[in-house]
């Protein structure tokens, strides 16, 4: 089954979470006028669903498969793909003079947040490439741009991260990949490259003529760890001077991973340098690798937590339409006795509103966090902070509730949830690599809790809490949730140790989550109020009171877990926790 | 991958929880006595561990398949099964007149706990024979019963339960299918069964040599819905006088579904009497079946409950081990920056003692609940009753809590949880059917809000958050949740409407459950200081400070949802929740 696209909601939220209309005003940003935002909101919204969306499935039962070294993808992604080229949606935010449209981060939000709905395994095609985009736009070499660009940001090519090798997951530092300085000959200048990469989205496939790899690697002598990783690009097929396609890299798939979900998505082990000719270029200075490749990665965890929306409208569309359909037994109390469609029992009322409330909180909070990030392009530094900020609370909370709406839906569907033709159990597989990939969600809370609990002096986050706080006058729940924030925040600072603030961090980031998701939701609905996208001021308020009156109170539940402190966790010796 | 069998927390959790040595002393009981129960809890977890166990991947990967009307099952299954029953496994709690050894229903619950640990999918097939016996127990005429509870109970024959059909899911009361009376003829007396049965968990298989189907049906002209429902026993093959076995009987396996997850359980569309030969007879009352089935399904609840201690048990110890073995990134703060296992990460050790504070917590409800069924047993109502309070709860928040350990036991694995060789992903997929089958958990809460909620004159409910208030006057947490849950149900008494309480059901039912196990933990961990298991000593100590630190706050978040009342859930048409 396809979808609706959320387009109303979808245009709500970047008007009034990103603010689309104060961006639109700096000469950066012009274009996104608002008739171009409802063209560009709707337009992706219809190719979407009407041309990736119907893919979801047989792209889950078939999967990519791997032949002959060449991965192969289900019958339609190549045309699907290929179209989504044409159609210039890659192009939304590159950089005008690489032909991009230069247009706000936000809008390329949604150009993700829709495909993704449709396909969440297919989007990361377009998401992965992304990266490299930003990676040549900020570290790339004019030359290197020149080279690569123009055609990453068509679509033309696509491209990919590889960053993670068997000893060197979330320890990035541990990778031993390596790279040589050639000297002589026609690759001068360039890089031997040399090492096996693993869970390489996308890292082989027939869809684009051309795959930009960005590899990191270590040159000879460089400082162990962290401090001694450089990029490098590494394309499938060289590019000559003229820019047509050269001779295979010597680079290939080794192998595609068997997974949980996200099945058209292909998982490459990757093999760089079998016969020692692969052959690479430095991106950026020797050695800040890991820097280049983390201006990168902001935008990608905002991506991933937007994943969480994506699968949550999917999930939350499909069981809202089984429900309204399903017939079974009468209303309790009632004394009609025939049976009702179940979307009239109490219970699954409440899972259904649930699922609304949770995705349309998150996509508050994604469209506010891309607002940000915007305005710090823009030079706005307090915004670009809070963008820091925010980062990891979309991705870990996005991703949570990814998951949770997926179950919900699973369980409005009963046992019909857990037969695959239904579709449902799809949604909950695909969505549980959000959580762990990019960074997992303990990673984003441990980075909450220190980087960005120091950020500006503290500034950024109490800032943050501070303007909740203030917005939160009438809504005594969503005033003591910031109140809490605040609390632990204080508490982390003052009080808690490293390992204590450690061993709050994941509740901790779901509190401030769930804080700035529900009042950027009262935003939502006193714009509503206000004149703004009254077709959906019946549905707003609903989610809106939800979230403010459950979802809040439960965040605040947290907050013994968030200031518990690392004692109890070391009580124990490994030996013992096994006993 | 297999494991260790968790037998010293079960026997403390059956001596403090269920109380087996007060069980004991009735004459009913006496053969549970210490040496026995300590035979019965190692002897099983090690023939699950050593025999089941290595079936739970071929299980998920081969999975059950129907070839010409015969389910098969990957090799090893049959022999596993036949060990099984030789080994006399199934027969603890079966009446010993026809074979059993009439232990006490919370060793049975241990039986079912060890083998779904080492197999969850496997141990539905023993787990549904024990509804039929039980139906046979209750309700069988004396005939009946000796003609199949003998095979029944040694594990010769198993049994199904057939209630649902594609419009009769948890409205059973609207199930079609017919029972016409036979006058005439060698069958006289009997039934002739006809209609089409859905989810028929193991309803056709070979590992038993016949297969006992409990199918509902209707009669000629009985009342419409739930009350016009009566029960019959069907077997695979006819049993003759002599208790040979005689023809295939007029029933079939259609078609078996494609699942998310319990593989190698095959769950079967019935079909009986396509050529209008199926022979039925009849079980208890004309139009009285509904009653029976509920008095089997009470404990068939119980023992899903006991499905999210399993999955919770063997996802933790596969977690931990991954925990311990996987190095990555030095101990944050640490002078030396040396990589460590990834278990002395406060975030992971939070993700593992969560999962084992959760898994205890469940397994102390289990054995508490399961001590309680069996005090009714012996005559004791209100235990009785106590007991049929805490079904519910065993049911949804065991079920739910095995979700979530196996949840966090992919993401303690990053990236490889994902990649289905690990293992840890099929756990997450077995886990997600438990909250399904055997009445959804929003049933389970419906059913603590209505008829739980008023048992006794509500001294049901009120006597347990009694029980627990008085016990939790040093545990301030522990106070407060069960000061909650009497805030609550004397908001359900006294102000809520029906639509009210069922719209606050699920949480309110989770609060219960974890107070309920907070206690019974807190009760164990008191034990073991009065000199009971000092070899848990430190590690309970840990998982109780845990959950009653940080998950029974939780639950207090919960309040606010459980008491929001439904008029939000109602304020939108279907058509609006849509747009």
């Amino acid at each position: 089954m396809t979808y609706t696209p959320a387009t109303q909601d979808q245009l709500l939220a970047i008007r009034v979470n990103a603010g689309i209309e104060e961006l639109a005003q700096a000469e950066r940003f012009a274009a996104a006028e608002p008739d171009m935002v409802e063209a560009i909101v709707g337009g992706i919204g219809e190719f979407a669903a009407g041309e990736w969306a119907p893919l979801n499935r047989i792209g889950d039962l078939e999967g990519a498969k791997l032949e002959n070294g060449v991965v192969r993808l289900p019958e339609g992604f190549a045309e699907a793909y290929a179209h989504y080229v044409e159609q210039g949606w890659n192009a939304i935010s590159g950089l005008v003079e690489f032909g991009g449209q230069g247009l706000p981060f936000t809008l390329s939000c949604n150009v993700l947040e829709n495909l993704g709905t449709a396909n969440m395994a297919f989007n990361l095609l377009p998401m992965l490439s992304v990266g490299a985009i930003e990676s040549l736009e900020h570290h790339g070499s004019k030359e290197l741009q020149e080279k690569y660009l123009p055609r990453l940001v068509s679509g033309e090519w696509s491209g990919t991260m590889n960053l993670t090798e068997s000893q060197a997951g979330s320890d990035v530092g541990a990778l031993r990949t390596t790279a040589q300085p050639i000297t002589e000959g026609e690759h001068a200048g360039k890089y031997r490259i040399k090492g096996q990469k693993i869970y390489i989205t996308w890292g082989e496939h027939e869809l684009a003529k051309n795959i930009i790899h960005l590899v990191l690697a270590r040159l000879p002598d460089a400082p162990e760890g962290s401090r001694g990783i450089s990029l490098f690009i590494v394309p499938k097929y060289h590019v000559k001077e003229d820019g047509s396609l050269g001779a295979h890299n010597d680079l290939r798939c080794v192998s595609i991973e068997h997974k949980l979900g996200i099945n058209a998505s292909p998982t490459c082990v990757m093999s760089y340098g079998d016969n020692d000719e692969c052959i690479g270029e430095l991106v950026g200075a020797e050695n800040r690798g890991l820097m280049a490749m983390f201006t990168m990665m902001n935008n990608a965890r905002i991506n991933v937590g937007n994943q969480g929306v994506q699968i949550g409208e999917r999930a939350t569309q499909q069981a809202l339409a089984y429900a309204r359909e399903r017939v079974q037994s009468a209303r309790a109390g009632s004394p009609d006795k025939s049976p009702v469609a179940i979307v009239e029992h109490p219970d699954v009322r409440r899972m259904l509103l649930r699922m609304k409330a949770l995705t349309e909180g998150a996509r508050a909070l994604l469209y506010y966090t891309a607002g940000q990030v915007d305005r710090g392009t823009l030079g706005d530094e307090a915004a670009g902070a809070r963008g820091e900020v925010l980062t990891p609370l979309i991705k870990a909370w996005g991703t949570d509730i990814g998951i949770e709406v997926a179950s919900l839906g699973v369980q409005v569907h009963g046992g019909m949830g857990f037969i695959e033709e239904t579709g449902a159990a799809q949604h909950w597989r695909d969505s549980r690599i959000a959580p762990i990939y990019e960074g997992t969600n303990g990673i984003q809370a441990a980075d909450l809790v220190t980087r960005k609990l120091g950020l500006d002096g503290g500034e950024a986050l109490t800032g943050l809490i501070a303007d909740i706080a203030r917005n939160a006058t009438n809504e005594p729940a969503l005033a003591a949730l910031a109140a809490d924030c605040e609390a632990v925040a204080q508490w982390m600072r003052a009080e808690a140790s490293l390992d204590d603030r450690l061993a709050g961090s994941v509740p901790f980031c779901t509190m401030m989550a769930v804080a700035v998701a529900g009042w950027q939701l009262l935003n939502q609905l006193r714009a509503i109020e206000s004149g703004d996208a009254p077709s959906l001021a019946a549905g707003k308020a609903a989610t809106v009171r939800f979230f403010l009156d459950r979802i809040v109170p439960e965040a605040a539940g947290l907050k013994a877990s968030a200031t518990a402190g690392a004692a109890t966790l070391y009580t124990l010796s490994p030996d013992q926790l096994a006993g």
